[in-house]
């Protein structure tokens, strides 16, 4: 890894890459953003006051001109994707893009064929499922074969409604495109069919849609699939995965980790110590840190977001009277304060 | 906040630095760790490897002196703090201390001094509890009073075992520290009075321990809490805070957010949609594919650590095949791929 | 309502008859067991011992004829049904089958004719999860329609194996003919059609049956069902349904009630007072005491079977002391009990 | 055990007095209520038309006199035990009677002389939880040991709210009276002390009432209990009962079973077959039809509550075709019924 920042040109800045560059900008180690390539120009300019530092391009041919990015991320609408991604692979740079690589198998084959030529593996495709804890873990399960092989994946994926452009093929292309990715990653087989059925219809959807519909999958290990797609289900947002394995069967996608019934108990596992139960906390309280640190030394804000020294003191005195107490069981101790200095109010 | 990145001084090299160095490096934007201070050499050059362009120091005078940071992390036992606070304060660093402040209040009184000498706020305390999602949620619940005032914490800390290192009163100055902290500020109150109790004796906790405890506290506005103190639970780590309201209960600590009995059913808030739900597999996803690119551009890795153009290509392919099943309801298409290039293999 | 109790004749004592034997004379207000009919003496002998007051008959015939009987119960195998149902009915007598009501549409249909020629609707089927608890709230949420219409129902049914008796069709027969009647019972709609899907094979199945497999079902208003069915899942016997809604999401059979996902939220109600929260213990206590005090009487057993009056002495000191504690906050109250009489250890 | 039904005289018809009846009358094999004891006509007069069979007397002596019962069930208010407890006891019959034995030790002190007198063991006090199988499961666990030795007990209960003649004291004598039975039986242990300990009162609780209180009890082994009383929570009912072991944590009390927290992970048991899992099923159906059959042959009711035959005939139907669906995978299969009979509608 070089020790210089990545400098990444994001392309499009609509919802899905006004939302990556507030990441890299605020959570995401070793990069920046350099460049936004968006043709409107308020949201080039929105964007571009979020990535201090980045410059704002119409094309990407003229960022790649300006020697502006070592890596691009794509966000622009899928039928533009080949567009930008064959000048990017003439750049021989590293490219994140959003899913779907490109809309039909067609323009896919010659984005392979393009990424073939320039003599390196150099996209890699936004199915973020992948980086998912819980799939991951349920993953595990199933290469581990402790529950015996899997058979079976009764899945749903549900929203509580969909914006106006959204269009019945988009059930396939824009949803069940992430299942047609990770589930037969979860399964290590490929697909092999689609069948659709249709359920009684949502009078909740938009008119133009007819659904929720169950799709059924046939993998090429014999897994069979069988996936609930909903868009209109009102309540929220939720995606649940059991996997039905010869000795057991687990579940992902209730918040609760993995879920697994197995020799007559059901249960999830534990945290081991604190460094996972508490691992969101230390890295949030690290970048709050670092962000007001940053401010106060800029001038425009104070060197602390969290427990102040006063916090600090306050504990001492607490921590004092406690350690009599234990010594004296019991016993009530009280707590007693000096007056808060006016410098920590 | 300034364009460049903070170059923090990590002071201490042990657990605890080491896992504060990882994180600044692979997790947190906008900081790098520029100085490693830890006399002990071997540790010194370990953590320094893990950072790339950081120095190693064998006192923080010398970092300072060196114009090295922009900012410390104090990370060294806590009776070492107030030696290292001092210099930093009168270098008018932004200081992030890991808790305690100081191990007593005489010396935390003069770190206060120091800091108020200093003309600005600039310690931060690691008190990172405040920061976990579960008990923001919590302390927006008392706020909000929407399930009336808060009247009792019932609390439990639970450690599966504790080092060699761990005495009696660290049960106080190690462990309920936490509590002393998070507790006040979850309740919007100060700390009046602590009473330990002493349950039977856990056979499994170390000879020189008397544990489990129970501890009692008053705080300013009326709220009792009941803390159960428990470092030998074998089974895991487990912090859980029960708040019990005037009409209503609030639970938090077991991995499914804030669970609420209100008004004749408890339940849990459902992901509203895929950003929250998969916020974690998106940062996961980015910040992976930031190290592969940064390591395939320094000629030391792959330029992709996920899903690649294959599987891009592959799901094209089941997306055309889906869209005529969904034309198609009750009919089984089949999907069918080229031979993968051996490119992608 | 009769004042006497109703003298059921149970006819097979298999493992179905024997439990259903245990049932009523154990669980069952207003009825005895008065007659056993089954031709295995042995089974038949064991059977009457269970039920005091019962007499044994090989025949219903007989039993009939003796006039033992004022109702009867059918446990025997499926295909011997429909020659205790004619005499029975004939007989005027109420009669509780248990499933299938016979094998075959066709002497099902001879049924109904014996049944409508006997004047009355005398016969009831023992589709028992009709009187499941969740599934009755479940279908009270479907009538009431809070959620919305009903789109789709998505079942498992799994056992953790199968005796060696059962063969593949009875998959169907034994297994899914359970969900054939409650489903459409809790959509209130008809079964319109049936499809089989088969999933990979559990090798841990026995070597004659092809399974887990997934049916699908379409209901006449339009409900699609996707049902799980698998013998040999090893981990226990779970029994799940999860109903799709126009707004929300409900899954009964995990031990926790009805869990519904709407408006955000996901839950479960809590119990209103004790009378729901203990029930199943005030039974349990009565009927204790009872078989108790029927056995003291007898001069075979104790007349208590739960605290006795020590216990009651022992809380009344209690509850003293209790109050004292509660008129003297923070002040510890001690308990002590004179030495207890021989007659209480 | 006597094959006649025990007789017993249900002494107070109140809530409590009625709910017995009715449970008697509906639930409780082998037991049918006999007498009525309640000096309120009115109140006398609807207690004997829910239990059929029934004679309603003044006072306890007359239905003693009267030899009309073969036990008695006392569920008067606590103050008139003692009234009861006595002529019964002469007459040597077993007796439930409802907490508490009496209100003070001096009184149970004198009712158990008269049981010693009695020659026989004759009283049971219906602290009934112990009849919990939450309870039942958590007590086998102490015992057995297998999570180690029991150290602490955290407690909670909690009452939406208390009717008007409820008062402060009664917060221990007749809500707190439940714990002091059962956690001493949980535990294995005599009560040694008591302390309550005040937190910010409710200011939904009636204004006679200082609560929510945390009750603290040392037993003989050592074991802490703090508990919860709280009657004014809103939400509902709720008793919690977490159980602190050495080498984990057992949790009753929230609809789902024990759970339990051991070996880094947790969870709850899983039926082992249907007999469990429907045990309310069976009960209920079983019930219901004795109750529909005694119903019908009285002419007052139809002889079936539940699935009929015509039930029965369309599953058969639906098996039929389930079985051809079965044998041709991947195959629709319709089901058709021929029209549904007058007689079934
Ligand atoms: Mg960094
Ligand atoms: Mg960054
Ligand atoms: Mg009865
Ligand atoms: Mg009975």
């Amino acid at each position: 890894m070089t020790a210089a920042e990545l400098r990444i040109g994001v392309i499009g800045a609509g919802a899905m890459g006004s939302d990556h560059i507030k990441r890299i900008t605020r959570r995401i180690s070793g990069a920046r953003v350099s460049a936004v390539v968006e043709p409107d120009e308020t949201r080039a300019q929105t964007a571009v006051q979020n990535a201090p530092g980045a410059q704002a391009f119409g094309r990407i041919e003229d960022a790649l001109e300006a020697g502006a990015v070592d890596a691009v991320l794509i966000a622009t609408p899928g039928f533009l994707h080949e567009a930008v991604l064959l000048p990017a692979l003439e750049a021989k740079l590293p490219i994140l893009c959003e899913k779907p690589l490109t809309p039909d198998p067609e323009s896919s084959w010659r984005v392979l064929e393009a990424e073939q030529a320039s003599g390196a593996r150099r996209i890699q495709v936004g199915f973020m499922r992948r980086f998912d804890p819980e799939y991951r873990q349920l993953r595990e399960l199933v290469s581990a074969g402790t529950a015996g092989e899997l058979l079976m994946v009764r899945a749903a994926h549900r929203n509580a409604s969909v914006p106006e452009q959204y269009q019945q093929d988009m059930l396939i292309t824009d949803s069940v495109v992430h299942e047609l990715d990770v589930l037969p990653w979860l399964a290590g087989a490929e697909l092999r069919s689609l069948e659709v059925k249709l359920p009684r219809r949502n009078s909740l959807t938009p008119e133009r849609l007819q659904e929720p519909i169950l799709v059924l999958m046939e993998l090429s290990n014999g897994v069979l699939v069988d996936l609930e797609m909903n868009v209109s289900v009102q309540f929220g947002y939720q995606v649940t995965t059991e996997a039905v394995f010869e000795s057991g069967v687990a579940r992902i996608g209730e918040n609760a980790g993995l879920q697994l019934w197995q020799a007559g108990r059901t249960g999830t596992g534990v945290d081991a110590d604190f460094t996972t139960r508490f691992a969101t906390a230390y890295d949030e309280q690290v970048q709050r840190w670092v962000d007001a640190a940053r401010a106060g030394l800029a001038g425009t804000g104070s060197f602390v977001d969290g427990p102040d020294a006063w916090d600090g003191y306050r504990v001492a005195v607490a921590c004092q009277q406690g350690v009599k107490a234990l010594h004296a069981p019991g016993t009530r101790v009280e707590v007693e304060l000096p007056e808060r200095p006016a410098f920590y109010r």
